[in-house]
């Protein structure tokens, strides 16, 4: 490929635990590596993502590229309406690879990319309905049923806001449907309607979709090559064709965080020191809340924004509790040339690193943190990542969505179901008066009498 | 006032715990606040904060409303420099108070606020300079000592191009600094330079000091009026003059996180329905997480958006480790009118709630949560906010912080200190080669070699 691959630095944990203790989930590791590659084991229905990168529908791809093509032509501004992993896959990957500042306004050529349907604000999507209706907008609709209650209210007023504006047929034109290949209530509108469809594969859960049109579409409406995110992908995938721990820097993190999770652990901590990173650890924060939090067990995933959080967290992290280990995000190649100019007089102190990029000054907070917080107890991994682009961007996805499989067998769970889930939801739909749920209605609401 | 209070309803918490236990602590908490008012225990040199919703210097007010007005009047885009409380707070008031959207470019009149200096990603710092270069802008840069590494690197290039832009004179009119009122490098340099300068008192701390100038100018350049957060806080403060926890929400709500950790709670979810309030919650993080977590001791503090959250962390919420307690931040007054319109064919089966506003969905989805969390053995409490408005977002800084020094003299440490903070700026300093760290630079660099 001529890349290189991600490292996984784990010298910065050394003191926490016994290069044994490794040895001996060696052969548990390949147990299941081999039970995931014959697609066997708890979840096995949801294995599609495994085999994802070297055996992607080309033609789908094509197609997915075809409509972000006409997107990009058409729209200052693409809505997407999803939630979970109908959402922050897409959002992770265009906050790390899309600039930090528009310098122009959303526009035909390169519109902006609005995630909505993600949580039940009346004041976001009466300002984001403002915001769009004398723009040119495309809507991408995401949800697997589509009567996901989040997703479906927001899809409600945006269907209604274009088909005021373009009418119903320009309006079918303009929307783009990723749900299930025959059943559910969106495959029905949108072949009703004439809405151009996208596949969520059966066999792909909503956290493991990023690599399939539920992320790929947004993403390259944004104007990002998805090309590389899945030779990316690809890459990280070879790497784990390899069940053997020494060779393999997926499977040593599973290992690793389950170590510290049998230690003692309640928390594991995703650092980054990128802004561009912090909707990767909310991707991430799904990836295994939701794979290993059940049964009463699980790592609860947490993430800091470095240096930011050093001012706010780091006290805590120093010298609080020690609940946690920390895995950090290390972005080796300079994103930016910028170096600090030299002051006349030194009135903060700072011309001693005056020429050094402030990328450089960066990279010592790093450094210097590391150390800081293993002296302080907290057993740290680091996760070298050669630069941040659309290939590194599907290489880290494949690398977590694998090693959280391999990590929720070791804890013992189906690490492809999510039951709780569905508790909130059974109580919001008797408490909102769903036909069906009127007995649990009159329990819940004397509950909340009392 | 003719404002109502922010109450505190623990019904949802009430089974995990017996009320006499509440009862048992009063005595302590009355203590606790006897002490705080007669400014004694540890760290009395920082509660220049509990008497400043009644005490503000109000000519040091007017003078930021008149700053504020000129930054409004001349500038498109206002950079403001500051890291941790020089930093969280006016980024919490501005998106629990700004809208989502801005319907116009930044502009005179009605200046965007860009947050800066809270991190050492060179890529940021390029782009803003970038995107402003063209735009007038003024600069708020808010810091104790002026010697702040990340708030000082961002200035070095924030003044750079204000004096390339501007002139030296026309920059110095255009820079706002706030920072100690005697000593160190930013006050030198702003008396040097002729900026005009705001003071952060000795006696109040960083994450104590939103409601004075550091976050009071920002929050007023905004268009945000100021007069109603004080007012919102000094009704807090009132409530806080009865130290009997029967009448007394703020000490309840330190009572009651005092006792889940004593039973062994480890982290402390801040949950919000609204997405304006995602950054109150980073607020609140620095609040207690550098307030209590010292001396191996203190509650991990971690936030959740929901609904966004619970097709993410909701499953280990659910399901997982019971290793939380949950503080719900529930607004009573709708945001919006927005209501679900009727679709013909009912295609998505939302007919059953057609007519009924987003917000009402918002707020069943809240009960039905907060009931399935308690049956998952979660502890629930909930913070009863009026409506989100400048006054409540003054009455929550306060509540908060009150409570954050309750809990922590519970807690058995000093609430207004930070040690810990310093451990990586040393480690940072060494390792970026500052003069006087010579010897310590050696020791890490043969470290990281190893």
């Amino acid at each position: 490929m001529g890349h290189q691959g991600v490292v996984l630095d784990y010298s910065g944990a050394l003191s926490f635990f016994r290069r044994e203790e490794m040895v001996m989930l060696a052969p548990r590791v390949e147990a299941i590596h081999r039970q995931i590659a014959a697609k066997q084991g708890a979840g096995n229905d949801f294995l599609g993502w495994v085999d994802l990168p070297v055996n992607a529908d080309q033609a789908e791809i094509e197609a997915v590229k075809a409509a972000a093509a006409r997107i990009r032509e058409n729209s200052e501004v693409l809505v997407v309406a999803g939630i979970g992993g109908s959402y922050l896959g897409a959002r992770a990957a265009l906050e790390m690879l899309m600039p930090y500042f528009r310098t122009t306004p959303p526009q035909a050529g390169n519109p902006e990319v609005i995630f909505v349907g993600h949580h039940l604000s009346g004041a976001y999507l009466e300002q984001l309905l403002n915001y769009i209706k004398d723009k040119e907008f495309s809507i991408n609709v995401i949800s697997k049923s589509g009567t996901t209650t989040e997703t479906a209210v927001a899809f409600r007023f945006l269907k209604q806001l274009a088909e005021e504006k373009y009418g119903k047929k320009g309006a079918a034109e303009r929307i783009y449907a990723t749900t299930d290949r025959q059943r559910g209530a969106l495959r029905r509108l949108a072949e009703e309607e004439g809405y151009t469809t996208f596949v969520i594969p059966d066999d792909i859960g909503g956290r493991y979709s990023v690599l399939s049109p539920v992320g790929l579409l947004p993403i390259a409406a944004a104007g990002i090559d998805i090309d590389p995110i899945l030779a990316g992908a690809a890459a990280a995938y070879e790497v784990c064709s390899h069940p053997e721990l020494e060779q393999n820097p997926v499977y040593q993190y599973a290992v690793l965080r389950h170590i510290f999770y049998q230690k003692g652990k309640s928390i594991e901590l995703m650092v980054n020191y990128e802004p561009a990173l912090h909707y990767f650890a909310e991707w991430w924060k799904q990836l295994f809340g939701e794979s290993e939090g059940k049964d009463g067990k699980g790592l609860f995933p947490a993430a800091v924004d470095f240096t930011t959080d050093l001012h706010s967290l780091g006290q805590y992290i120093q010298e609080g509790r020690r609940l946690f280990f920390e895995t950090i995000l290390a972005v080796e190649k300079d994103r930016s040339t910028l170096a600090l100019p030299e002051a006349p007089g030194d009135p903060d102190g700072l011309n001693y690193i005056a020429g050094q990029r402030v990328d450089e000054m960066n990279r010592q907070a790093l450094r210097g943190t590391l150390l800081a917080h293993q002296d302080g107890g907290v057993p740290c991994l680091v996760v070298k990542i050669p630069e941040l682009s659309p290939f590194y961007f599907g290489y880290l996805v494949y690398f977590f969505e694998k090693a959280c499989a391999i990590s929720g067998y070791l804890l013992g769970v189906n690490p492809f179901d999510q039951p709780g889930v569905e508790e909130y939801k059974k109580n919001m739909f008797a408490l909102l008066g769903k036909p069906g749920f009127e007995d649990q209605r009159q329990q819940l609401l004397a509950r909340l009498e009392r």
